[in-house]
């Protein structure tokens, strides 16, 4: 792993870093901040998965999370959304291809040698946190993320039970299987048979048994793709029909941007800090 | 005036504007966060003058400023830092020309017909502000700024007694006559002789006599620019000498960067809502 940039901000330090993936066969980027903390100490992590066209660089510009991690100590880490670079396969248009990874592991010619980012997060990048960041606490971790990263967000704790202690998503993409850009990309990473596609699916999920202990979603309502993409009411009823108790917000007048995410990162900060320092 | 977007965001609304500025002959682009607020009340005004190569954008993605103004009900203001376009003179550099304005207005050619960044700030964008945002109670501004910005908020407060009851700044340029930075800027804009850039040198102006109520700077120990061309030592022997009540803080490990200002940003919000709001 190599040290990109570290900066001091809010009282922890922002880093930047960058390894040879295993699972990408790529170069992957990644960010973490480490509030300030007493030697030994270990803190509880905190990973926020990110949205289309994304890299590690918008949250950590615009996310706002750093003045409430710091506060409740809680180590964040941003991912990349893909693998990326002249070797890897690409497509026309944003919602398929380099920036836009779905958090699977693919199984379809030309996209599985490198598009693995499932692995990538749920072992590689986990283990590496494990390795190289002392104060990272692995028994205490939580998930977050942003459409395509609420996805992620949400498919990998309900496929892993037990592993997060808090589980939240910013306006997520509830439902692949039910919108364009999941047919899309489901359809290009995992071929046509869509009972493949259920592991990538949180409705899916949950109605095939898998729970969570609770859950937090905003989602704004001036967002342009709540209605054909984000489809929230899907997962309002996947969770009340399987008793999950998920405190889903519609947030009148918010949109789809970091505007959105940054006004509500600080509560979701605190939301995981309860039960993580529980 | 013209609105290019609007966003809601922490409980206030994130606007773009932009109009025809008659002090640049430009078009100018600005943001304005007006924080939520009952019909027909108003709110006190605090404008934030960006650094060398930023528009009104860094500000308004990075800054994280909006929680503590929708805390505090405070409307914030953040102008470009120069007209830009293809009709406008430009330089090679980062620190003249476009993106470079420095909050002069110049007398040389070819830059005095657009940069007029002193009147557009004093006059006419002020005026804009108070015609436009019923909320805006412009018999109370603050103002602060960060580098090139931190400059322009300490001579635009000296050079106007009483009109602003707030005043701080994030690693401001103190003394462009004594620094590359404003070597270069004042004698393009304003010509050789230095008299005339005294009122556009906070430490002149204090030591001529211009004096402020109080102040707040931060100023990062880890910024690159410190002891070349931000010079805070100035600022505190020349505050020491005229008896200015200054709070400046040397922060250990922060840059120059919107890491350092976003760190910092609440603090210096919470410190002008004190003084605004009194």
């Amino acid at each position: 792993m190599e040290t990109v940039s570290q900066t001091r901000s809010n009282g922890g330090m922002q880093g930047v870093y960058r390894h040879r993936s295993r699972e990408t066969g790529t170069e992957m980027t990644f960010s973490v901040f480490v509030p300030d903390h007493a030697p030994g100490a270990t803190m509880p992590v905190l990973w926020y998965l990110s949205g289309l066209t994304c890299t590690h660089a918008n949250v950590t510009e615009k996310g706002e999370f750093r003045a409430a991690c710091a506060e409740h100590g809680i180590i964040f880490i941003a991912p990349d959304t893909s693998p990326r670079g002249e070797g890897v396969p690409d497509a026309e248009g944003y919602d398929f291809g380099q920036g836009a990874g779905f958090y699977v592991d693919a199984t379809q010619t030309p996209w599985a040698a490198n598009f693995r980012m499932r692995s990538y997060i749920e072992d590689e990048l986990s283990a590496l946190i494990g390795a190289e960041f002392a104060a990272a606490d692995m028994a205490r971790q939580g998930i977050t993320g942003h459409s395509m990263g609420g996805h992620g967000a949400l498919t990998i704790a309900l496929r892993n039970p037990g592993r997060f202690r808090s589980v939240s998503a910013f306006a997520p993409i509830v439902s692949p299987l039910n919108c364009p850009w999941g047919e899309k990309a489901l359809g290009g990473y995992l071929g046509p048979d869509k009972n493949d596609w259920r592991q990538y699916d949180a409705c899916s999920l949950i109605e095939d048994g898998a729970r969570l202990p609770d859950l937090l979603v905003d989602q704004g309502e001036a967002d342009n793709f709540l209605h054909e993409q984000l489809k929230t009411g899907l997962l309002v009823l996947a969770c009340r029909k399987a008793g999950i108790p998920a405190t889903i917000r519609m947030q009148p007048g918010y949109d789809h941007s970091y505007y959105f995410i940054s006004s509500f990162m600080a509560e979701h900060i605190g939301w995981h800090a309860e039960r993580l320092k529980a």
